[in-house]
């Protein structure tokens, strides 16, 4: 079904350039939610509230991005009435540029934790505990961005398979923050934050799957929602 | 703008049925939902694990639906190519479904925490502080349930009102928490089951007003997401 996707070899040349446009933005509002992850994750590595307020400021970037671009997506139906492939653009592009916007709020929670450590004084070393998870949601990021620019199902199933390494990544995390607790009530307030940050970082992975079960509809006209791993597997790896 | 999204009175009989059996569905997807928490709330007030099973085999109806009725938006939006009115329509629908299928998932996990603490044998005297805010919770998602089915703006803003309520009851049940944990370590794992539960909770809040910021701009047209309360009131409430 791939040829039914490409963008582009429609009679109206606009429609292909409306298209094309619509890509491009949701690519780059990727790219400004990528960033936003990157900046949370070094103020996470450095102990340094620097580029915190970025976040935020990119925030309001995205935000803006992801009502224009849906706004665009309605326009479109209205005016061109897409068929097909089309048509499945549209919506699954309409659906992931809501996850990337959840996914920047996600990255925005994780500074604001950060920032609250940093403001209490805290010792942060429960932090660095989260820079492995981080560095493996940043890919697990990327990697799904590029699923989307290339509409590849393919790379959309081996990105699965990465969001469950990091939920189990994630659960020991957990463990290991409860033990904290458990060791010294005076560290229970700076591992919570440490824990919602990481479910956090965990609920970024989840969005990233909904924006690669978008692309798996796209490219094959398949709903994999609420399907097994293990059938999408054997049905498109 | 209210004439405009009336369902019915189509010229083609059979597109305004087609409308009215999603609608019906979708609000069929939300008495599932409710019932979902209902039974998720009772196993806390009960300490009684009776009910967790139905909140899972629920949640495989539920799943369905969402699905149905995301397919049967598509294939509206390709055979009828509505316009207005109806495309909003179809567009809040297909989102709102989104957050019904969402809160589903939080209401169980909400069970999973109950069943978790039965299981473990633990005082689960910390979930009774969770009633309350479940109760509104629920009270919540009724009144989301009626702002959809009736199409009403005006109540919407009403539910945003009650989220930020809910908000700054979840607040309170945090610092309880984290305060019973730094009394007696031994409390921390069954405190922070509770923790996650209110989270839940919480979240389901923020899922209906999802649903109302679609019946907004379903009715007037208007992206409210992103703005503050405060401008959304001024020009609805």
């Amino acid at each position: 079904m791939n040829e039914e996707i490409k963008v582009g070899g429609h009679i109206s040349r606009q429609f292909d350039e409306e298209l094309e446009e619509i890509r491009a933005r949701v690519l780059k509002m990727g790219g400004l939610v990528e960033a936003q992850l990157d900046k949370a994750l070094h103020a996470l590595r450095e102990d340094s509230s620097e580029q915190i307020v970025d976040v935020e400021k990119l925030d309001r970037k995205v935000n803006k991005l992801e009502m224009l671009i849906d706004e665009e997506c309605t326009q479109i139906l209205a005016k061109r009435q897409p068929a097909a492939g089309d048509l499945r653009l549209i919506i699954a592009t309409s659906k992931s540029v809501r996850d990337l916007e959840r996914i920047g709020d996600e990255a925005e929670r994780v500074a604001t934790m950060v920032r609250h450590a940093l403001d209490n004084d805290a010792s942060n070393k429960s932090f660095k505990g989260l820079l492995s998870l981080g560095e493996h949601v940043k890919e697990l990021l990327h990697a799904t961005l590029n699923t989307y620019a290339r509409m590849d199902s393919r790379s959309a199933v081996l990105n699965m398979r990465m969001d469950q390494h990091i939920d189990e990544e994630y659960s020991r995390v957990v463990v290991r923050l409860v033990n904290l607790m458990k060791k010294d009530s005076d560290n229970i307030s700076d591992a919570l934050d440490v824990m919602w940050a990481a479910r956090s970082l965990e609920r970024i992975g989840d969005h990233c799957i909904n924006i690669c079960e978008n692309v798996i509809y796209l490219v094959e006209g398949e709903d994999v929602r609420h399907t097994a791993f293990d059938r999408i597997k054997e049905r498109l790896g």
